[in-house]
């Protein structure tokens, strides 16, 4: 897999040893992302929203109602930033200055663009509940003509972007070693519980696998 | 507690039912988040960052390197929007549109300034620190002269805000009820693993309480 040339956008300039540029590494974060913050700007004011999102190839793509402020900007044509975090771990150094998280986050930078085409509308909104749990598009109810006409899909084109990770223990001065102060790392992940039957559910639908041992 | 008035810039457009401006429903959103992602606009260009944060009062607080690019923007009092957002669960309706998330967000907007007051910039250290967990920062190794000169703070003084939320089951089409698709909701939350100990930690530095019995 290729990789994102360095500019002026994607440059991690903090820590730049903590930036990856690879293909590989950026899109693994993306995908494994519930949701992820997009940000966009009007009248000079920025505005960052949370939304599910699904990739394919070098695209990213987002839905929601017509009638939806974010998506009506971003189809006209607009710049966007779409950053995605994971919490890996919350670190303890002996000291305060040393404290640090252990994460892994993306930022792509690209422009919209709307998705008419019945047929690409379809893939995506396939694509968007693989997603969300891998096997449930073909055991749902899919989408009807109504549905369709009254969800937008924008695209986002992946122009530039760039991961950033910490890893590892807590780091302290070589003077703070001796002090009595708790360090290393507290482990955070998502954690997703036992399904919650919808109390109309008949008692002869089982829990899916998918669901059962859901992981991301 | 007072309320947020509605704007322009906060007011919940798509589903005003989900829409609250209550400070404390906001900023028990902020509270419990780990981190925040702060959006701001160079040259036009959008950009979305994770960091972590703390506020107190009506303000946020943001730490980091003196060099660090989003704060030196932000405390040349630009505008910025600080979003949150918690996953609380996956909602599985019988039809594909009906899919959603439970979720509690928020959206803060202000504009930055920076804090030099070495007293102030003190007591934010300390306040960041017990963001993080509570009972830290009386042990642990503050701050010396260097590492407080080397860390810029920035404030946003928090002019509106607003949150928005779902909870609930699945909601489907009456005529979907007798599909043969599992529909509930699969709860998701943070969960906090053991303390992993520094490898250069004398054994009888006990992990403390407060990481113990993590939570938030």
């Amino acid at each position: 897999m290729s990789e994102f040339s360095q500019t002026e956008l994607n440059k991690i300039r903090r820590l730049p040893q903590r930036g990856q540029y690879d293909k590989e590494t950026v899109y693994s974060i993306v995908d494994e992302a519930l949701i992820c913050h997009v940000g966009f700007v009007q009248d000079g004011q920025p505005f960052v929203i949370p939304t599910i999102h699904v990739r394919i190839g070098d695209t990213i793509y987002l839905h929601g109602a017509v009638a939806n402020r974010m998506l009506n900007h971003i189809k006209a044509g607009n710049t966007v930033c779409v950053t995605i975090t994971h919490i890996d771990g919350i670190v303890f150094a002996r000291s305060v200055f040393h404290h640090s998280m252990n994460y892994r986050s993306a930022m792509l930078f690209g422009k919209g663009r709307v998705i008419e085409d019945e047929k690409k509308k379809w893939d995506i909104f396939a694509a968007l509940t693989e997603h969300i749990a891998k096997g449930r598009w073909e055991d749902s109810r899919h989408p009807n003509e109504k549905e369709t006409r009254t969800t937008t899909i924008v695209a986002i084109d992946i122009e530039t972007a760039s991961a950033k990770s910490r890893t590892g223990g807590a780091k302290d001065e070589p003077e703070d070693y001796a002090l009595p102060y708790f360090a290393g790392v507290l482990p955070v992940a998502f954690h997703y519980e036992e399904p919650v039957r919808d109390e109309n559910l008949p008692s002869d639908v089982a829990v899916p696998e998918y669901l059962a041992q859901y992981k991301r």
